[in-house]
């Protein structure tokens, strides 16, 4: 997988799959809808992590998954200027009962937010082993965002 | 099942199966606990979706839960023309890890939400693959909405 | 396991566990972390509820995540003098597909807050059975919470 974290700009934001807006803007907050790591409108990678795909994989999956999140907002408010900072992400990663490394996996949507927002970046977060994602995704990454603009 | 899209008016919210609030109302947001396919207080079907239920099945279960989400936001504010706009919805979808239909199974729900509201029903959603949910509950579905009561 | 809610004092809130910070603060809203039940900094408690764990014991778990939830947020804003209300909590609690009591399990977390917040700990709650968590935990606690400090 390209690593998401070198390049200069955010990826184009993927299309909603589903009957869904990406973003809403309310009131200074922007959420995001569950974003999987499309490239180009196509899943980069599929599988339940540490089964399928092993946990550095998964992780930059992660970090591609939180970059669209990113740019989705930066979309939606006029650039990542209007971020005033991450507020909250949830980071699902599809695995077995006995997988335990949920959190190194989700570090990887963590420094994709630092490596984007610095100080903005730093988010309370969750990590949550599931069942399946959307397409056999193997993260998928939820944001909330403070922003300036609405 | 009964499709739920079809009727005039809301169904009654169903009552907490346990120890919370159906909606909590702060500061222009109204927040649903996760709302099971319940009608009259039963579950209107249940089991893991792709497996006991298909995904027509579920997609309809979907909207019924989405529904209730509503129905309960309705009853916290007075009606749902206090309802300026959706923001957030949570789908969780109970399946086997090989299951890769999600987006169809929330449709449901974003249809439900649409067919209620109009534009105001647009919202960023998140569908996710979970190994259960309480009572046997094929889906459950989170709603976080702005209100203009408080 | 002992039982958290008998405490006079609020546990010192668990370090993260990652790249992410415990609680965020913003607009008069404060984000938790996922939370999970830990006790000086080690999980009281490892499996899939109910195979592994009753839910008598997965009970308890769920009541000393959400008291570290509310610790940490606490530690954020200066006691929990400053909380307002609490608006949402997600219940994670790590299950076969067979399981189906969450809302016992997730009552736990309820009765913490209670217990805390008197009032102020009604909320609104899903309860959601995933595949697996960090570090083996059976239960993760989120939480949404009104305060008057920012």
């Amino acid at each position: 997988m390209a690593e998401p974290l070198a390049r200069g700009t955010l990826p184009a934001p993927p299309a909603p799959q589903g009957h869904y807006v990406p973003v809403v803007v309310h009131g200074g907050t922007a959420y995001t809808a569950g974003m999987t790591p499309r490239v180009d409108g196509r899943l980069a990678v599929r599988g339940l992590v540490g089964a399928d795909l092993t946990v550095a994989d998964a992780r930059a999956a992660a970090g591609l998954a939180a970059s669209n999140a990113l740019a989705a907002v930066a979309e939606a408010v006029g650039g990542l200027g209007r971020v005033r900072r991450c507020l909250r992400m949830t980071v699902y990663v599809a695995c077995r009962p006995d997988f335990t490394r949920h959190s190194a996996v989700a570090d990887g949507a963590s420094e994709a937010l630092r490596n984007w927002l610095g100080e903005r970046g730093g988010v309370a977060r969750s990590a949550v082993g599931v069942a399946s994602l959307p397409s056999g995704a193997p993260v998928e990454v939820e944001l909330t965002v403070a922003v300036t603009a609405d």
